[in-house]
Formats: C-alpha cells, sequence, structure tokens
C-alpha cells in the first residue's frame, strides 16, 4: 500500500461515530503501524488535515473541510440546490433532502431539518442503501443498467415490514419512478417517516442528485407533496443548467421563470 | 517534504476558484514533478479523494468530502447549529452565517441566504479577514490577546471606505464588542451591507464560533436584529453545553426553555 494511500486510510479511520481518536486508536483502526502512523499523523497535523485537541486527542481538521468543500459532486452542488432547499423548508417545515450516488449507495449532502420534523436515519455525509429512502429509490432507478441489476441481485436488507425485499417488485417500482419521475417511500425506512423524492438532473440531462421532503406518515398526505418536491427538482435542474423539461400536455410555461431561477445566489 | 505532505499539496492544489484541474495543472500549481503527482493522483482517485471527471480532468472526490464532514471544528458544529439558523433564516429571510476562527481569519462554515437576500463576498469554506466582517469582528475580540496583537500590528486591508483600518479605532471597537457581545459591521465590507453578530460559546465557555444576520443597508435598522441574532448565539451555545449565560438584571427566565433547546434534533 503506498504512503499516500495509508495517509487517507488515516484519514478514513474518522467517522461520524468515532469523531475523536488517540494516536494508538488510529493505528489499531487502519492496521498502519505505530511508527508509520506517528510520522503521518505528525504530518497531517502540520498541514492542518487534523487537529489536536486540548487533550491531546485527534480530529479532522479545518483545513481538510476547506479543501474538501469544493467537491462538485457535494457541497457545489448543494450550493446551488440550497435556496431550493430552504423555499421547501420554509413551504413544509419537514426534512428536506438532497443526496447523491455514490456506487450502490446513497449520499446525503444536505438535510434541513426543523426541531419538529419527523426523526430520520441519514446523517448529512452518511451511505445509505439504495432501494429503501425516497432519494436513493430515485437514483436507483436512474442509474446505469448494470448498477440497477447489481443492485437487483444483491440481497435487499429490510429496515421494516414495509421496505422493498423482492427484487421484482423493486425492478417494478423503479419503472414506475422513471415514468412518473416521482419515487414515494412509506414507512420503508423507519415505521413512522413518508418520503417524496424526484430527481434532479445536470447539464447533459443525466440525473445527478435526488430531491426529497421526509414527512410523518399520518401527517401531510404524501400526494399533496408532490407538486412541491417536482418544482424544486426542476429548480435545482434548471439552476445546473440541465435541458429544459418537456412541457406536460396543456402545461403553460412563463417564459421569464427559467431566467428568474437562473438568478438564484 | 513528505510524500504525506505532497498528497494533501495535491488535494490542495483544488479551491473554489480551481475546481477540476488537469493532471499537469496539479503539478504546475503544487510544484511537485508530474511523475510523482501522476503516482499521487492514481491513489487519490484509486481510494476516491479525487475523481475523474468524463472529460478526463480531476475534481475533489465525494468520499473526501465524507471524511471531512466530520470534522468537529466544521460540520458538527454546524450541524449542532443549523436548526437556530434555520430559524433566524425563517425570521428575517436574509443571509444568516456561521463562522470559526482560522488563525488570523474566518472560515465561514454555514450561510443560508435567500435569492432575495443582499449579497456577500463568502462562500462556505472560504476565510476571510478577522477585522472587517461581524463574524470576524466578534471571533477577533475574544481571541487570545497575542491573536488580537498580532492582527492590530498587521496592515488592516480597506474593503470600503468605512472599513476599520486605524489600530486604535479597532482596538476601541474590539472592547465595545466584549462588553456588549455584539459586533454590527456596518459596509465594511461590501457598500450594500451590514452584518450583525454575536459570539458562541462551547462547553469550556470559551467562544468557539460567531452567528450573524447580513441585511441590506438602509433596509430594516441592525438595532433590530440584535435581539434575533443574540438569541439564536444563545441557543446554539446551549445546544453545545455552555455554561449559562448571566441573566440580564430583571430579565426573568423560564426553566424549561434551556431544556427545550438542548431537546433540538
Amino acid at each position: 500500500m503506498g504512503l499516500t494511500t495509508r495517509s487517507l486510510e488515516v484519514l478514513g479511520a474518522f467517522d461520524p461515530d468515532h469523531p475523536v481518536l488517540t494516536l494508538a486508536e488510529v493505528s489499531r483502526r487502519t492496521g498502519v503501524p505505530l511508527t508509520t502512523t506517528h510520522r503521518i499523523v505528525t504530518e497531517l497535523l502540520a498541514w492542518g488535515a487534523l487537529e489536536r485537541r486540548p487533550d491531546g486527542a485527534l480530529q479532522i481538521g479545518l483545513r481538510l473541510w476547506q479543501v474538501a468543500s469544493v467537491a462538485p459532486r457535494g457541497p457545489s452542488l448543494r450550493e446551488v440546490a440550497l435556496p431550493f432547499l430552504e423555499d421547501l423548508y420554509v413551504a413544509t417545515r419537514e426534512n428536506v433532502q438532497l443526496a447523491v450516488r455514490d456506487g450502490h449507495e446513497a449520499v446525503f449532502l444536505e438535510r434541513l431539518a426543523g426541531r419538529g420534523s419527523v426523526r430520520v436515519l441519514t446523517r448529512v455525509g452518511d451511505h445509505f442503501a439504495l432501494h429503501a429512502t425516497g432519494v436513493g429509490l430515485v437514483l436507483l432507478a436512474f442509474a446505469p443498467r448494470e448498477v440497477q441489476e447489481e443492485v437487483l441481485a444483491e440481497p435487499l436488507r429490510a429496515w421494516t415490514a414495509y421496505t422493498i425485499t423482492d427484487p421484482a417488485v423493486l425492478r417494478r417500482t423503479l419503472a414506475e419512478i422513471r415514468r412518473t419521475g416521482v419515487a414515494i417511500s412509506d414507512r420503508q425506512v423507519t415505521e413512522d417517516a413518508v418520503s417524496v423524492a424526484s430527481p434532479v438532473r445536470g447539464p447533459d440531462g443525466d440525473v445527478v442528485a435526488a430531491l426529497s421532503v421526509v414527512v410523518r406518515h399520518g401527517g401531510v398526505a404524501p400526494a399533496s407533496l408532490v407538486p412541491a418536491v417536482l418544482a424544486g427538482a426542476t429548480g435545482i435542474s434548471r439552476a445546473l443548467g440541465a435541458p429544459r423539461p418537456r412541457p406536460l400536455s396543456g402545461a403553460r410555461r412563463d417564459p421569464d421563470r427559467p431566467s428568474a431561477h437562473r438568478n438564484g445566489p
């Protein structure tokens, strides 16, 4: 293993459940010998990728976060989407989530959640299976054919009695999502949450992310959220430079709206 | 220079103005020889710290952002603060900012901004001088003595005619901020923006961040924003486990409020 990779493994030892580690813990978690870990950590500290706490323990440094904050598929996409997420949050006061696909999983770029919002299992930066959440189902439905087949071939974990675990049912669900442009995950992750999600498209028209609103089951009807989620996803797509969606039959379009959206900060 | 540091320099070549680079550009910007750059980049790509675009150019990868997202002084602090930032945004519909100090500069952890908000120069992840912005003045006012003296000894850059460039005036301003717990930066960064900022304290009572609302000059009176900004900063401090602020003389305190705040997600 190259030293660059070992340095990355040292950084990778820190995760949401282990945000603070001692040198020995880093060595243990990475399998990198203590002396090598010490040499690497010394350089990581000097550069600011790691910071030492008053108690001597190590944590991820601000400088690494600054470098990472220019990741186009992460913060940059989030930056463009944020005004639309805020509009959705102000309109619903519910969890508003933005996610992208990373291999066979969804990664959450952002979540706006009020103190009154229903509890969700996901955190910003977390991975989550594609077949359960609303955003995951959208990302899977529009993923390359081979990715879909690989996921359909894997065992489909159940979080609740409502999680789709039958590949045939999942296949039909994905086709329906491609047809409607909307995914509704009803209590498939937690017993009390329903997610309504829609695809976000990039400049070449490909689906680059998914937007969702998660509400409490038995509260507001999910169907009533579909127009808001669709509008938000379309707005983000337009701000990303996506080609115009085909107008629905009979729908009238205000020629000013797209540019008005593009004028976002 | 160690290979770990060189690997970090390669990552550091990417910034908000250069989010996408070719291998040659990375080598040029870092001064790391092309062959070494190629070896490092190959490992960074394999691990996911970098991603290759369809056109072959390089960009920061999602995995680096995920690792960085556990930085306690960055995303984790932001996560605790977000509900309070949202409350302030909903109440004001103006720029709401959260920043921490990094040496002699402020780093912006978060900015919520509506499409109608006044334009600001700062971006999430950006550095900015401490003596001009509201959050910067707060962070400087509560920084260690030696940091204050170092900044006061440096030339103080002017962004507008209102930027404080006289060390004596800045010294008095910082003392006033420590006395009131509020900083108001009136057109000191841009001609049309006014920032109202207040300190956020950590578990040991030290100032760990600053919260601000930035409004258009000539619009809502800055003084009218002070209670909301103070309340938001106090709420975040409490959620971080800061000791209770001394109640203002005559102020009545509802014993439920702190715990209600701590119950935030």
